[in-house]
């Protein structure tokens, strides 16, 4: 080490030593002819000082990398800084090299400076020298620890699953490399490590993990990026709760050690249908109350053509209440039906409650009976000064869901949400399958996902309401891990085939493989995945997923730093064999499964 | 868990205890209605015993996936098995549950047969169960494990770099990703993570670890695979021996941890001159002696035409001895000829050392004069009864590579390896640049390793001469990592990229974002790599990384398991943008950084 020290690590004991230290320039000022500069490395900054005498000194610009030797003195009585960890002392250099020049920055290295993304990932290697982004990418690094010593314990392997494997024509879009060795044959890069991490517990591995790049070419919302991580998770001879008490585990470890927070007792689990009710959402914020409830039943005979058109309709009517709600100006509640209508919906229903006398107002009181709208404060738990919104479908989940949004919409709006709080749950028992369009049934999770005991014998019987064992893992209304107990057993898989309509054949060109693998003994076995990207984001406390990545890309899975990507030669072009014509010929083989668990 | 206990855990203390296990049926031995199974999970075996009347134990095949019930008993005297840990007890059954059936085996799962390596792959979930395959791969999820403690005690952070990347036109091909969202342009994948590790560095992070994986598109030899792994290591501030001091901290953890050998003392230094001239190859296997000797001036004057035109041209005359050679018949000797002609040597020149007399002999021999052959065995160290082999070049390095490849063969024939033993040293001081065909120079690492010390301010005087801080860590004759000292300084990089015949605007061209970041105070760095498929294929004792990739590929980079690479529909063509025509347009931005590392 060309360093005897780390800066940030001086303390007033070390006074009178003889230290060798090498880091950047962060700040620097004269003071009649002295020079006092904060240096800063890895650790932190210290205060080292410059006689009249070192004119080298005055060269030195903001971002210098140097190397100094000098003395560790107490700073004059006076002249600590308690906002330091080495405030107490400072250094008095004798020996001053510049290990390398700084050009004039693009962007300060300053964490009180915001500048936009782009020129912040350009420039990403200033970016990093910050304390913010430094911190997020050292949290990560710890994540991954932390993670790794749970798993450890637990007598988990670290298993490497390839990133070069088939494409699945089926799901999400791969991206695709081409085979220069094969003209016309195309890897794929995974979406995720499923497939393999089921083969490996037929190989019994028992218990697989791996913290895992994943892939999907999808078009890019707000945080997407083209590649992700996620800790992914297999075992063998387990239940669900097993499965459950792991994720737990590591959740507890991760937020201890991270976040500072001890996460007391169980994580409470909520059913999926549970969640949808009370909350709107299969991925409920929990870290206040304001639930739904349902009026179907209350509204029923309602004159009211918006909701008694749901109500005829076999559908549902609901509400959830705002706060004091009342109290919003009319532009602030013509600005509710906006954002009803940018999320798709026609409006959004609402009746006040006056502040003084609880008297239900607005458009949809004056079309209720006196009947329902006596009782309506009651009903849906408002209060004098409350506002109360509304939402009726056909499709339940629909007008749920509307009302979910509502219920997020008006925490932000209302203040409800305690930003230091940290809210976990379990959400369980997801529905096995649900309508397609055309009439038939499709899998919610994947078609290798177990009905759980009370519905494997049976789930033909009502495939609407049949139950998968699938479990996420919700915090602060981010789905931050998910998975589920997969199907060993072929008679069984069989028949989650039938009902969705997958032929033997279709089965084996899709799946084929898999398939054969699950011929030979497979064990019973379950998974989960965690989003690493967004379990790292909620630990730093940060709005995006960039901000835990260190070379992120920005939206169109652009980088602006090394320009990625970007046109290839026509000599790479044809070496790589992207225009090879085939013989018409031959169909594939064994096909692939396309399950995919990801979050 | 639906086990109580694992299989293989179980001892005679147990005896008494009801435990539930549950794995695979190994084997199924039937005494007169008492069926015996050997039952398999990941921690072992164990017998489990059915009695007659349990009647379901008949249907039991190999590989059937079961959960027993029963009771742990110490077995019938005379019938323990002291072979097996759980050989003491047997497991009395009195439930029993199949799990899944299996269908009868493409391959059996048997530590003692062997395979083809297409089948076994092809049915990999299957080879797995043997113990050999798993133990490889649970090894190696140890050692990454060990390596990470390692890394973590020394404080370094684990950083994930991007692997959607930049192409870069030079160096070995790349394989490409065509970006759908942005029609003609394509990602690379990395061929190693080399320019974010030294991009991090220029960011403050000091010190990183990644065990990443890395791509290269080449024809594939032997035990290459398109995607492979290395542990990717890079520190600021450091000296090429802080590099060297941690490469040996990690390879002493995991040879002491995994094969149980432990490092005596500080692994030993060669300089590449010394390796070359001594071994006749830049990673020598040390476990054998066999050194080389130059005979250029002891030969000078000679009439042999081909030893004296390699001397009259400034080249080289070198000998190995293969002790005991003498004794080869003469097809063996001509078997040597044949050897060296498949390596595109012209041939082998020998001599014989009779093992009575110690009379040379042989066809070198008598273009020999007598004073040269009375002093040749002194000369090279032969004895009465050895062989010697000669080489003589214009270029010395063609000379001393055949001699050295020589050196690995005399080992293998005469049986000088100790298959138990562990040699390690680290070969340094490697040359800066090697002339180009075309009378120009290129770097032998890369064109941003620094030369060292000594050459650092004259590298221009005498650049064939010029030595780089760059070294490599060889074991058993095989190179596991390597890596450098970066340069860090402007005006050496420039001076480098002239004695290149590197222009700036082609060093803007093709290195231009890596050349941005270097104007900012870029910290002195260093790092390494290591080939972690090779490192852990020599812990697990296997010849072949295959043993230690979970899912390889074979030759050509095809997975015979789910049959990538495939071909792609039509749709897939269209969607990812492959056969997008750009309008005729705009020329690259800032370049991309070639410089690769990976071992």
């Amino acid at each position: 080490m060309i360093r005897t020290h780390d800066a940030g690590s001086l303390r007033a004991t070390d006074a009178g030593a003889t230290v060798t230290l090498a880091g950047w320039v962060a700040r620097r000022r004269d003071h009649g002819g002295v020079i006092f500069v904060d240096l800063r490395d890895g650790s932190g900054v210290v205060q080292v000082v410059f006689r009249e005498d070192m004119d080298a000194a005055h060269a030195l610009r903001n971002e210098y990398c140097v190397k100094v030797v000098g003395e560790v003195a107490a700073r004059p009585a006076g002249n600590e800084n308690p906002e330091l960890p080495t405030g107490a002392i400072e250094v008095i250099v004798s020996e001053l090299e510049v290990l390398s020049e700084a050009a004039p920055l693009p962007i300060p290295v300053d964490d009180d400076v915001n500048a936009g993304d782009d020129i912040r990932l350009r420039y990403r290697y200033l970016d990093l020298r910050r304390s913010g982004p430094a911190t997020a990418i050292r949290l990560r690094s710890k994540a991954s620890q932390i993670a790794r010593t749970v798993l450890h314990e637990r007598d988990f392997l670290e298993i490497e699953t390839p990133t070069l494997t088939r494409s699945t024509p089926e799901g999400a879009r791969d991206f695709l490399v081409p085979v220069r060795l094969q003209p016309g044959s195309w890897y794929a890069l995974p979406q995720s490590p499923q497939l393999f991490k089921q083969l490996l517990m037929v190989g019994g591995m028992e218990r697989y993990y791996q913290i895992a790049r994943c892939y999907r070419d999808e078009d890019f919302r707000a945080d997407r990026q083209p590649e992700f991580t996620q800790l992914d998770i297999e075992m063998s001879f387990v239940t669900q709760e097993d499965v459950i008490d792991l994720g737990e585990a590591l959740v507890k470890a991760l937020w201890k050690e991270l976040a500072g927070h001890e996460i007391a007792g169980p994580i409470p689990h909520i059913t999926y249908l549970d969640a949808m009710a009370r909350y709107g959402s299969d991925k409920p914020d929990l870290r206040y109350g304001v639930e739904l409830t349902e009026l179907t039943e209350y509204l029923t005979g309602t004159e009211f053509r918006v909701f008694a058109g749901a109500i005829a309709a076999g559908g549902y009517v609901g509400a959830v209440v705002m706060p004091g709600g009342a109290s919003q100006t009319r532009k602030e509640l013509d600005g509710w039906q906006d954002w009803a209508k940018a999320r798709g919906a026609r409006g959004l229903a609402y009746v006040v409650l006056d502040a003084e006398t609880g008297e239900p107002r607005g458009p949809v009181a004056k079309n209720l009976s006196e009947a329902h709208l006596a009782g309506l404060a009651d009903a849906v738990g408002a209060k004098p000064g409350d506002a109360i919104f509304f939402a009726a479908a056909t499709e339940k989940r629909e007008a749920q869901e509307l009302l979910g949004a509502a219920r997020v919409e008006i925490a932000k709006r209302a203040n409800l949400i305690d930003e230091s709080a940290w809210a976990f749950c379990w959400v369980v028992d997801a529905p096995m399958f649900e309508k397609t369009d055309e009439g038939g049934w499709t899998a919610v999770h994947h078609p290798f996902t177990s009905p759980n005991a009370e519905w494997i014998d049976n789930f033909e019987s009502a495939p609407d309401r049949a139950l998968a064992y699938a479990y996420d893992i919700v915090c602060n209304g981010n789905e931050i891990g998910g998975g589920s107990v997969r199907i060993h057993r072929g008679d069984v898989q069989s028949r989650v085939f039938d009902l969705l309509g997958i032929s033997t054949e279709e089965a084996q060109d899709k799946f084929g493989f898999l398939l054969e693998a699950f011929k030979y003994g497979p064990p019973p076995h379950a998974g989960i995945a965690f989003g690493w990207d967004r379990v790292c984001m909620l630990l730093a406390g940060a709005d995006s997923i960039r901000e835990v990545i260190a070379f992120p890309k920005t939206r169109g899975g652009f980088d602006p730093l090394t320009s990625a990507p970007t046109p290839i030669t026509a000599q790479q072009r044809k070496e790589a064999g992207v225009d090879f014509k085939p013989a018409p010929a031959t169909a594939g083989t064994a096909g692939v499964a396309a399950p995919v668990e990801s979050k």
